[in-house]
């Protein structure tokens, strides 16, 4: 039996993914080596079609954001919130690749701060194995780590988008966004997911509760209050509700952002370790049925009557909660976190309205507020404490809410952020776009 | 060469998992033994990642089947199936942790009758191996098989869901969910998948015709025998059709079911054995795709001319019916399986409205009769015979509807079933959960 | 250690599926050679989930393309749509199964000119091994192969769905499917996928610009051509836009289409070759994105808005573009195949206009036009050149349009192809399937 260095392993497996049928027949004898070499490969290539297999279930949340945001808001708004939330994710994959990847995983040197680093512009994969089985333990190729990467990147932009709906310029929406998902986002990243100085610090988000979700909250928390609340929400001191035109759609919209969870979460893993994804997609379901029991409870208590919206909403809540800890979490924690952001989401939305904060689909609530309870949940698990959790969600308060707040004020005293008094009647589609979204229906656009 | 203990090798496995490329530069020699287990691993791995993406694709059939019942019914009780069908999988999966699986999984005692068995409350995986490669003969982790069983459970109260709709009580009928859900499923499934008294005679239902889909359309079948039809649908001894709403989310939902039985299907291989799965994903298509020209045909022959429903529910027949023999029936029959189906389909839904027993969306044809007709086709295949199966159709038949018979009955004479006659005019949506499906649309109610 | 023969090793492979955890402790001694064997199973395994994987992400491009065509046309020929998308795929795959997939594959003899072949009628695995590990150097096993490539050949059918929309008859535009998608697609796809004589010139197509997407877009242009426009698009020489009923709708049908490349172009790799396919997945989306923005861009400029509809086909159109050639093309020029065709989207739709081509849904231009542009694109790559590329695009061009051509040609002059003028005004729903789409709500059918 021969003694192999890592490299000349790491070459076998290439030719065993390549050719071992032939190899199998041409050499005359197979070493152990060989054979520990392609089945290395093999575990490689399991986990890499896990990992492709979860970058597709976050690309499918973009469907499913903008299903939730159209189908709670207005009919005559649609195709605006669709335009964005096309854009958005163009938007995101381009500037990932352009300059967001290497501003999230520079990777920071050892005697550095951990608090900026940019390993260059573009993308281009490690020559041979180094991209490849060498990349990340053999968890996945550089390009997968890539697209998974780059999915989640617009995601922080979406969660903005419903905030501000019904009210903001496209252009300059498209400005910020193109800012806050090309920079912000994967410059704060970095000091966790990236290796930073929080990483250091022992603070724990398993998936992004506070890296992807309050950071896309604290972004929509400066645009609504920039903004303002939409004409007729708040009259003579009275919370008018504005209902969504199409429960159809919100409900695909929650129900593809509950599957996009499962690549989500399950591959925050970064690998297709059986045991532990399969555990994380556990954790994941049962929070998001518990969000779906606790919101239908407090809702038929506080509203005399089940709302699918807020029931809709507290599934989201839930899976918000729990993504900082999925993995961490025990299963009936997970039930409670669950249970208690679901619960929770049905008050928030009430608390916000009440300061007039005006959010047409919840997003501050579902992301915001439900981001920073599920990073504090971490700490009930035996591996992690409250402070480190504490330090990162103020962390990023203190840094997003203020650079999100500066870009729109910035748009604001500039080109305007907000549209005309008339075309926010007469609705943004035809505004923006010039057209309609349901061409032939009748619907009215005052309600 | 090492003789080595199966227990070294699973360690082995476990190490190679989490640290192979390091193991590999740190051990002097890697044996034969060595490879053997990484190899294994790396065959669990795969095996697992196919069982996590057939979880997934069960669980999107939730929002398929929402999509099939709430095209098929009136706007204004859109929100009232929503409701329900995104409760009964947070229904069905937290009463699946709490006792479903344990009750469905109980680990029959050799001698015992295989009728009845629990293996206490709550999900805890077994300790390492034993919950990991161990497990299963490396087919997958345990997580994963409480999750893939998870998505099965709240199918069949999903699919009483839809016979019932447009008149039935909200809160009653999620009482009566979580009780068909949460014991009488997992019960009987326990008789043929638990390794029970019918696994013992030979009874055969690969997928679940019988298990998953009569058992719940033997609760479609008790639930509108008790409710009645809905006002308007029988008229002077007349058959009035009621049109759905919504034939694009028909379709989606349709499509998600056909993708979603990828899982269902294909899953159920409890590996990802490349032969068989991609078998019966094969006779799975081929009977949807011929379950969609049968009834094309019959439609297009009895009425005259193609009607889209009766189409899609073809699909959705074809591809009940070959659930219960999808990997043991040959091409050709899975052809004339799907065709049956389709066509019987067609004739089915004018038989339950002949006896008026009225249901919407078709469930009783398309989960009882032709859950039971593809449990007879089993018969078909060289290894099965028609016994058996009989008698496994019959006991289902013999306690499913009894026991969801009773249970509406109960509700029945108790809280009631049936919402007022006021607000069915009105509309689930406006009586139930005061909000409207499609809010600022004009349509009208009576149709 | 033993020298194996290749057919051993198999075997060994095949055991070591079914029994690796029994067989460990059974044999007295693990060689080498079984670790091997074991190794190459699990890597076989691995494969074979990635391309089932692919294939259903192929399969639900069927509700994409659904989706898109229903959303972008008007709301009383929608159920006709939902018909024809549900149809195409059940014919697409029995006639498939039943002569095209051996017609695409027929194994070409060396001598042979490489123009025709034919395998004979229906589908059958090789037995034992060679179905499986033995089948395609251990990418996947033979049922896999079937479905996969029967999930592609629908397409062709379906683009040319979209361009006769709203004018054409049922059962005649079946006819043509049936023809076009069981023996005109597999005999041309032959040429290249089949080993024929365009891939012996060197002729270069990586997942199907020319093989699926022109060859749809030819068989659309005839239909076009033959149909006429609809009723009122052209009216005194000038356009009138007919716009789209449903723009939630088309989202999804897009986003779907986006999803499905992943396995379109991803599972194109016929392995799950995790360097190769993940960078094909990277080049995919960063040309879906880029599509984007150059229509966004063009729509903006020339339309003087941004327009929803023309950014959505420019997506589709980046797709398009970069099949062809996504594994040969680097990241920067990806990216410039997605701009260019995203701005030529949206000029050649308003070409076609200026000829009178009535495409309701531009299946013309992002299939046909981005298709040839794509195949185009592949020159600019180092391994290819642009003769062999042109030769390809010609060759598919002079006999798909025509065959199309003639296939209609026949049916206009014997069935007739395009409903009357009273039908087509009231819309197909009523006039073919006696039924509406949208039953209950109000809107306008002459808009």
């Amino acid at each position: 039996m021969l003694k192999l260095k890592k490299y000349a392993m790491f070459a076998l497996a290439l030719c065993a993914l390549a050719a071992v049928p032939v190899m199998a027949d041409e050499v005359a004898e197979v070493t152990a080596a060989d054979a520990f070499a392609a089945a290395d490969n093999a575990l490689f290539t399991a986990n890499n079609v896990w990992m492709m297999v979860a970058t597709f279930l976050v690309f499918i949340m973009h469907l499913g954001f903008a299903m939730v945001e159209t189908g709670l808001t207005r009919a005559k708004n649609s195709v605006n919130i669709l335009f964005k939330n096309t854009a958005i994710p163009a938007i995101g994959l381009l500037t990932y690749a352009l300059i967001g990847f290497n501003l999230m995983y520079p990777g920071f040197a050892e005697d550095s701060a951990g608090i900026f680093g940019f390993a260059g512009f573009g993308i281009s994969s490690p020559e041979g194995a180094a991209g490849l089985i060498d990349y990340a333990g053999g968890g996945y190729a550089y390009w997968t780590d890539f697209l998974f990467q780059g999915m989640f990147a617009a995601t922080a932009a979406t969660i903005v988008s419903g905030a501000v709906a019904g009210r903001v310029k496209l252009g300059p929406f498209l400005i910020f966004s193109t800012i806050y998902v090309g920079l912000v986002y994967p410059w704060v990243g970095s000091w966790k997911w990236g290796g930073g100085w929080l990483d250091g610090i022992g603070f724990y988000d398993f998936a992004g509760s506070t890296l992807v979700h309050s950071v896309g909250g604290w972004g929509a928390l400066a645009g609504i209050i920039l903004l303002g609340p939409r004409l007729g929400k708040y009259v003579n001191g009275k919370v008018k509700a504005i209902q969504g035109h199409n429960m159809p759609l919100l409900t695909i919209g929650v129900f593809l952002l509950w599957l996009g969870w499962f690549g989500f979460n399950g591959g925050s893993v970064l690998s297709a370790d059986p045991g532990l994804v399969s555990y994380v997609l556990v954790t994941t379901s049962l929070a998001a049925a518990a969000g779906i029991i606790g919101s239908m409870a407090a809702s038929w208590t506080l509203q005399k009557h089940p709302d699918l919206t807020m029931v809709l909403n507290g599934c989201l809540a839930g899976l918000v909660g729990i993504t900082a800890g999925a993995d961490v979490l025990s299963v009936p924690w997970a039930v409670v976190v669950g249970l208690v952001c679901g619960a929770v989401a049905v008050v928030s939305v009430m608390v916000f309205d009440r300061f007039k904060l005006d959010d047409p689909v919840g997003a501050t609530t579902v992301h915001l507020v439900c981001g920073i309870l599920g990073t504090l949940f971490v700490a009930l698990s035996p591996e992690h404490t409250i402070v480190p959790q504490l330090i990162g969600i103020v962390s990023y308060a203190v840094v997003c809410f203020p650079a999100a707040f500066i870009l729109f004020l910035i748009l604001k005293v500039t080109v305007g952020i907000r549209v005309s008094k008339e075309e926010e009647m007469k609705g943004l589609d035809l505004g923006e776009h010039g057209m309609e979204a349901y061409h032939g229906f009748q619907f009215f656009t005052n309600v």
